[in-house]
């Protein structure tokens, strides 16, 4: 347990011992060194760790979990530290194991579709070292640039072409994985379906709270051989989304299908300016279709007609790899183009049935007007994930807290209407207030009650994704969060 | 824990609250009426169990394993009792609760994808109620006329259609549960990526250890515009199996795609006359591909073009119903027809690579020769999953200990070229001492971490999945293998 005298530990000959481990250039602690772990992605909460350690083994891993275990040290991984849900958030007194030196591909095997990577591999490296060979690694965040794996398998990450190939779960064969006591132990494997339990199931998208994986098997995939991008531009948002509706009951699944709103289009057109995307359309679609060339034409051309049918007022449509890229890159950089419409800007991530996109799309804009915050939209339509961005002043008192309840209040309108709380940034420390709105308090327990066999010191990642059984706003400690309400067998 | 003492249990009272939940008509306790329920599709293996219960509803469920748990009685939940592992094979002195009269489909929802059903549901049952909407539900084992959704949950059941559409679980998106205390738990839930941790993963393929499913949310896929079967016939086992791996790799994914060998071919062709298959083909492939009309007239090309360069002899295909099923007639009646083929026959579940196919084909004609059974090979080429049918006569003393020791001895190829040793039929009673071939002991003992939590007094379907410490022939009582080697915290 993480009790009080801990916070006046004496840390001298703990950090020797990780120094035996790592050497002394393996372990951070100078102030001004730790600044940089101080958040992850989700840059509105901050707490500084006690140490850094960067190992580059598993054996390493295993060696400081054992210590930390030793010392009953909460310790909290972190990957490239751009997660959104303050998943990798440190916790005071607590140790930073950081996988950014973990960043060896360990084995390709094109023949049966697997490769082998340490968790600091950064996600799209994996697709440029099978690309040449005619794969492709298929979950795709926006930030796949610089996110590692072994964060993607902590978030279940997903992306824009998880619509059709499903998110990080369906991508992880098997993981060597450290436990919270310092054991090594192998989940999953070479094939798809293993017998026993599925504990790669489990292991994936449970945010560090049961162990850190050190080495994953990941599934590539074959590229399609033929992929075109149709932009369709609406004067509604209603003829957008009903166009997603029609094209999934028309039993296409696209490669990906995103829409942005007014205030995203000019956002990006203002700052990347792609001078492909309509600034006077009420909502863009971008439908992305891949699979034989045959079959992409004619898909293509029934995704066309839906949209015009439904009102699209044009639609533009390209295969060759260069147009695809410049149709893409206004959506990309719709993130990044937000930060230059307000000095900072809130993402919430929540999912609805598609069918219901209009009805939530007129609530998100009520808030708006409700809360005088300006709400962009930029949304994997397709999945029915949102990804509205609430733009706003942190330099303005108490705005970040009037954000978060306007963050709050869309969740709440997912979850009324049948949705999620999260479709892929995970709960991290951000989240986990909402959780009891969406399970009961004995579907929480279940889960919780796996996070003890695993992790019964309660060290691995304290305080994320549980909530406290009391009101959000408290000031309980990450030990109460996690400890009360828990009754084991 | 399962003593000695409750052999001699008074099972009056117990039976007097049975009859409480579920009336007279619910509970069979009658000698004669037992026999049906000592054992599921594995026949080798037979236990009566004390009481059979037959519940209608959740609640009721939920107090039947009140009732086992306070009194600390076994209870084994069983669908439709064709399993092919013992994953519903009693023990004595336990209760069996049966769920044949959930049969209830409880909402259809074609919008959104999605099918609620009770546990004892029939699978192909699902598919007939959303087809004419023009649905189906993928998964579909070769018993899918009888077999249950619950049993098809428990072991994670697959089929045909299962190399490009996944198994069970990746169909079920949520559960209603009956833990082994009594409770009742949502888990997972209308939309296919929730967060905080996958218990419905973990749920799917545990095989009855950790609870009974009393509600299943299933998705139901969009039926193919089009679909084609192709049959092709080679004369030997490399060109069919060099066949299946060039139509992976060169990224068509078919619906199904089907091995037969010489002796199957003949059993298939004495007992149902499809006609379809040459009685002098050394192989066959049964290929299926379904999507646009325009995709699947060019994958078919590619795919007979691929057969022909590989030297198959001739290929005969269909697009038409009527033909398609006659094709693949002979496919689904091969276990039934084995059964003429010799008075009793031993149907092994192993997974492959596919490049091993014809290197473990080989050497299990090897054991065959070896051993003097012959050996029908029929199976899920495209995932690599084996159904080796050792043809036997079980009134030959020692006949049956003699196959048991050759399907073993498949296992163990299947473990050594990098494969598994269960691809849908699950572990159960029958292959829990192979276990340890495939998982080491911290693997195994990580699993039985989740079990215990779920399952801490080892009451749901004890004796199945792990195996003892010890080896496996010693006659360990079910109590002793659930409980020895496990440490827990």
């Amino acid at each position: 347990m993480i009790t009080q005298e801990k916070q006046q530990r004496n840390w001298k000959p703990i950090i020797k011992e990780f120094e035996a481990v790592l050497g002394k250039n393996g372990v951070v602690q100078r102030r001004e060194e730790l600044i940089t772990y101080e958040c992850d992605g989700l840059t509105s909460y901050r707490q500084r760790p006690a140490v850094v350690v960067l190992p580059r083994t598993t054996e390493q891993v295993a060696q400081l979990v054992k210590i930390c275990d030793r010392y009953s040290i909460p310790f909290i991984a972190r990957g490239s530290g751009t997660g959104l849900s303050g998943g990798a958030l440190p916790i005071e007194n607590c140790v930073l194991i950081v996988t950014s030196l973990m960043r060896q591909i360990l084995s390709v095997d094109l023949e049966n579709q697997r490769v082998v990577v340490q968790p600091g591999v950064i996600n799209n490296w994996v697709t440029q070292t099978v690309s040449g060979a005619g794969f492709y690694y298929a979950p795709d965040p926006s930030s796949q640039i610089i996110c590692s794996i072994g964060g993607n398998v902590a978030e279940n990450s997903g992306g824009v072409h998880c619509l059709k190939y499903g998110v990080t779960t369906n991508h992880v064969l098997g993981l060597k994985i450290v436990t919270p006591d310092g054991s090594i132990v192998d989940i999953g494997g070479q094939i798809p379906e293993m017998p026993g339990y599925d504990l790669t199931g489990i292991f994936v998208g449970s945010e560090g709270t049961l162990g850190i994986a050190t080495e994953i098997t990941l599934r590539i995939l074959k590229s399609a051989e033929s992929i075109c991008v149709l932009l369709a531009d609406f004067t509604t948002v209603e003829a957008a989304a009903e166009s997603v509706s029609d094209i999934i009951s028309a039993g296409i699944i696209p490669g990906g299908m995103e829409m942005m709103d007014n205030i995203s289009i000019n956002a990006v057109e203002d700052v990347v300016a792609t001078n492909c995307y309509p600034r006077d359309a009420t909502a863009i679609l971008l439908v992305e279709i891949d699979g034989l060339e045959v079959e992409v034409a004619a898909n293509k051309q029934r995704v066309a007609e839906i949209c015009l049918k439904n009102g699209a007022r044009n639609i533009t449509s390209a295969s060759d790899l260069e147009t695809r890229l410049k149709l893409w890159k206004g959506r990309k950089a719709a993130f990044a183009a937000a930060g230059h419409l307000s000095p900072d800007y809130y993402v919430q991530d929540g999912v609805i049935p598609r069918t219901q996109l209009p009805y939530v799309l007129q609530e998100i804009e009520a808030l708006s007007q409700k809360f005088g915050y300006k709400i962009a939209n930029v949304f994997h339509a397709g999945d029915g994930n949102l990804h509205p961005l609430i733009l706003f002043d942190n330099s303005v008192e108490g705005a970040l807290e009037k954000v978060e309840e306007v963050g709050g209040e869309i969740l709440k309108l997912c979850v009324k209407v049948g949705g999620s709380i999260s479709g892929e940034h995970g709960i991290g420390a951000d989240k986990k207030c909402y959780m009891p709105d969406m399970f009961s308090e004995i579907d929480l327990e279940t889960m919780q009650w796996v996070r003890q066999v695993f992790n019964p010191q309660g060290l691995a990642n304290p305080g994320k994704i549980f909530p406290t059984p009391r009101t959000c706003g408290e000031a309980a400690s990450a030990s109460k969060q996690q400890f009360e309400g828990v009754e084991l067998f």
